[in-house]
């Protein structure tokens, strides 16, 4: 098969790759990573690429326009490569896999809110205090006695007796790894050994031996596998203490931006393996660097809990998604066993031992278990709900007694996905949006104060928030206004936020009546979820004690302009809670916990998945949150234009 | 490094070796098996061979005569190579890997004393009829019900719902190999699948899910792996029937006859890593060998056990034997874990599983606890005595409150190894002997008549009665006649059992006052071991039930001529039970019963290790033990020469 040399600029990376491959390809084979939220298949228009040198084919589309074709732009995703190349890949194309800054990651897992708004943190409330230490793994100092003719038991069982002496390990198992090493190991180290013991399922296992006393070097990693972004957190086994937090975006991002597309892309040849290897290398790098930062040695790390969603752990885990996506959307499992953290390709010591936290159905995952679990919903009397806000929406509602999960398709629009100018909260995006209500003049900020690149989901909050109050667009979305900011496009009449003049950008940053619709649509989900949820438990809003918000909403979230455009119900500001990244936060507890895991595993038998698109009301619920804040008025009292 | 081709005559096998190799090891490379039973330390002379061409260093040794000398003929552990060779191996130092005939395997297996006495067989009481029928790997054919919109629990948990409908399987465990290939399995066979679970410890796992319904394809190995001979049978696990029976040499023996000489070899660069391949070829030759002959598919065996002395057992799972010939003689394990077979390199399923049978100290392992059980000595109101007569001689003696064993280093004399003409019980060699009152001429039978190669261990028991019987020998193994078959020699005088020319082999087959020496150690060593059991329990012989004697003593063994030489003691006939090779019997139980597996654990926690070298009386009676038949002949009664 011919192969040609394909060299993306400005990286000046090479690849060789064979005839017919596309460019798109190409660049993930040569590390190099493209925009592509349709996931390959020439719906976003998100891979525009340069061509500067060298014979491509390119299928029709509607994408490229014929100023596109004269600038030699084309869509990396369908063309392919007819002799060696060079491709110039612009900003706009490119997944900004800038690591976030400690504020803004400070802020992605607490919730800005708190900063701008004097509303209590229940931070404090999701410590686990509530939770027994007993971590997911522990290690034991033991000095054996020697062996003599009196007392000539083989290695193994004297090392069972000394552990039989500190409690009841009857049910424990070794693997022949260890076995092997062990007359070795006593006899050079004078029968002084640190043993490291797992939890596995309802046995124990005796993960490592090592020499002498090693019980301080004990260390766990617990990770929120989002969609969008993971989040870890190396944590100190003994102390419980938090040793560093890291945050990036998933490297899958570019193979699709919600987990539909991802799932798409699994089915294809090599799609799964693809997708695989991208979230292990996050985690990887993650792992990696919270480890190198605190001067540990990666082998010191024995054992990891990850929550996700439900395709995000099949991913991780290279079980096929397919059924997911399907009726009547079975995940292969819900409960994954004890595994070691290499079967899924996570480096950590290579004995080291991997749990996920257990989830509910194919849309509700570990990540609301885990969520359920830190935010402590199901310990009150009064029933809360908890939302979290991702690509896809998981609402809970429920108390000590019941407890209803659903999954609303918000879409990756408050990601900043699928919109003309949208953008994840990454370097350069717009997050917070002020409109002059007279002259229509826009102040903004972007994240990092970089130059605007495009806008992010509270960006998009805040700029719908304000066009209503300013009268900008009505109750449905539409622009009605007549003024040197809004001017007719291919989708619509459009609202220039940002001239190219003063972005430096290559065009204007807009907003229109398309993205309007598109922003409608999903918080027209995650609100019709919720009301929905509230009525099938014959509840009222107003009988609701505490709304938890969680996720990564990007780094900023004004909750009165959330509630001012329908997204969030519109009650007491007192009974919002920002809890952050609640996932992540009950993913410790578990690693930190038996017990917490025990009580996960029974939240994620106890949760009932509630499955939205089933209930006969749910069409016109959603129909009727297709306006801003809503189509009944009375549901937001406070709210006024 | 300079390579040379080392070619082996007769076979014609080449070889591609590094220059200071030495031929022993090219041999083993080029899969030749050449005799070394002393594990290529230039002491035991069996590695002779004949250099046909080329260039060799040796080191100085007495086992070369200067006519041998003459001839070429080197040892093949001593030299090394300088040049391509050509080696010529000749049949005295060829390990013989015939494998046994059908009727040489029944022997070897039942005893063959039930043949030429009228003693009852025990074998319908070996029958595993006491244990209830729960095979190590069980398969279950479920129907699962598909998923609706009411009924989306995920793939796993409806396979964990089924099976529990049929029973408490709380605990069980599943590895990421099944859970990968459920989803599609699932669809693609109208939810029709196989389950096969196998005991794992205190769990049950989920080993394999296949397609449809497989049930009736269910297949175990049971394995006794003794120093010389590994026996293995082939089980259909659903109806218990046994398809079929092999045993061969275990090709160990190429580096050494006895444990001692294999744990020394063991610790040699890459010794354990050749032990260790040595006998997974073995076994895995058995296993392939059972499933051919019966059509079976490799991977419908699901399940293997293995019963072995300590030793076996470690080289087996690759675990250092080193400790177990140090004071005080502790090995690294005695209750091995359940295993995936494949990790100790056994090729069945590759999933399916291991399962040892508990041993009880360094030298007293598997294979004794295996013969406990299948002897059933342990339900007995009466103490019983089980010999498992080996190069490491087992001695049980107990009943249903108490067993007390040790071990008899009784060396490998009794099956040829170490004396001028022995040879193991294969092909050629002498195993029953008459020699003529009057003048002293000798009628002797080979094994499969061939032409008489050398004496294996039931020829010398033969050959020592007979000639006690002639007054050849003395009560202290003395020759004491002149006759034409007598002569002098380097190791005192020999007695001639074989003429050259009656046997057209290269030299006369003798046996010498040394080799009488060493098998009066070994038959001393046997006989006393028994005597201070049973005196260490206050017990006279008189008061012991039954004697079961087991084992792999050739393929032929005269119970009245061991009693004459004082190898066994003197007691009624009737009291002596053959039982054959009561390890495999074990063995096979715990194959097709999770309580008999249950019981062998019970067993190996219960048996107390008696150290007889440590007991003060031990070397007195080893030392009356040391004449035909014994020092104290009053021991003896029925015994007059």
């Amino acid at each position: 098969m011919q192969k040609y040399k394909v060299n993306f600029l400005p990286d000046n990376l090479s690849v060789l790759v064979e005839q017919d491959k596309t460019i798109l390809s190409a660049a993930i084979s040569a590390g190099v990573y493209i925009n592509s939220n349709c996931g390959g298949d020439g719906i976003c228009g998100r891979c525009k690429v340069i061509l500067k040198q060298g014979q491509v084919k390119s299928q029709p589309n509607g994408i490229i326009t014929p100023e596109d074709r004269k600038n030699n732009i084309y869509l990396a995703c369908l063309t392919t490569i007819h002799s060696d190349l060079v491709v110039f890949i612009p900003d706009s194309s490119r997944i900004s896999f800038d690591k976030l800054t400690p504020e803004e990651l400070e802020e992605r897992l607490s919730g800005l809110y708190s900063k701008t708004e004097d509303i209590p943190s229940a931070k404090a409330k999701l410590e686990d205090k509530i939770f027994k230490h007993s971590p997911f793994a522990t290690k034991i100092y033991l000095e054996l006695p020697e062996p003599t003719l009196d007392d000539n038991v083989s290695d193994l069982e004297r090392l069972y007796r000394a552990l039989g002496d500190l409690g009841d390990f009857s049910g424990i198992s070794i693997g022949l790894f260890n076995i092997r090493q062990l007359g070795e190991l006593l006899r050079d180290y004078a029968w002084k050994v640190t043993v490291t013991l797992g939890r596995r399922n309802n046995t124990v296992e005796i993960v490592l031996i090592e020499p002498g006393d090693t019980t301080a070097k004990n260390f766990g990693v617990c990770l929120d596998i989002g969609t969008t972004t993971i989040s870890g957190q190396l944590v100190n086994l003994n102390s419980k203490k938090i040793l560093g937090t890291k945050a990036t975006y998933n490297q899958q991002a570019a193979f699709g931006s919600d987990v539909i597309t991802r799932i798409v892309y699994a089915a294809k040849t090599d799609g799964l393996e693809r997708l695989h290897n991208a979230v292990t290398d996050t985690i990887n790098q993650i792992i990696i660097d919270l480890v190198t930062e605190n001067k540990i040695d990666l082998n010191d790390v024995n054992c990891v809990v990850c929550s996700g969603n439900t395709t995000m752990i099949h991913l991780l885990l290279s079980m096929d998604p397919a059924h997911i996506r399907r009726q009547p959307y079975v995940p292969t499992a819900n409960f994954i066993p004890v595994l070691r953290a290499t079967e899924a390709g996570i480096k950590i010591n290579p004995r080291g031992l991997l749990s996920c936290v257990p989830g509910v159905s194919g849309y509700v995952g570990g990540d609301t278990t885990a969520g359920v679990l830190s935010s402590g919903i199901y310990q009150k009397e009064k029933p809360s709900i908890l939302i979290d806000i991702g690509t896809n929406g998981e609402i809970v509602l429920g108390n000590r007694d019941f407890l209803v999960a659903c999954a609303a398709s918000a879409g990756p629009a408050f990601e900043g996905s699928g919109l003309t100018c949208g953008m994840r909260a990454s370097s350069g995006a717009i997050q917070k949006v002020n409109i002059n209500k007279k002259d229509f003049s826009v102040q903004y900020s972007t994240i990092q104060d970089k130059v605007a690149r495009g806008i992010c989901g509270s960006g998009y909050i805040d700029l719908l928030s304000e066009m209503l109050e300013a009268g900008i667009i009505d109750k449905n979305g539409k622009i009605k206004i007549d003024h040197k900011r809004v001017r007719s496009a291919d989708n619509g009449k459009e609202f220039i936020v940002c001239f190219k003049e003063e972005s430096r950008s290559q065009a204007d940053i807009v907003i229109n009546e398309a993205d309007i619709e598109n922003l409608k649509r999903s918080k027209g989900a995650i609100y019709s979820a919720c009301a929905i949820l509230v009525k099938h438990l014959a509840l009222e809003f107003s009988e609701i004690g505490k709304i938890f918000v969680a996720g990564g909403f990007g780094t900023y979230l004004y909750i009165v302009k959330a509630i001012k455009i329908g997204l969030l119900p519109d009650l007491e500001r007192s009974k919002f809670i920002f809890i952050g990244n609640s996932s992540l936060a009950g993913c410790r507890q578990t690693l930190l916990s038996n017990q917490a895991m025990a009580m996960a595993e029974l939240l994620a038998s106890k949760i009932t998945y509630f499955e939205l698109s089933v209930d006969p009301g749910y069409m016109e619920e959603y129909g009727q949150a297709l306006f801003f804040p809503h189509t009944d008025l009375t549901k937001f009292p406070t709210v006024k234009f």
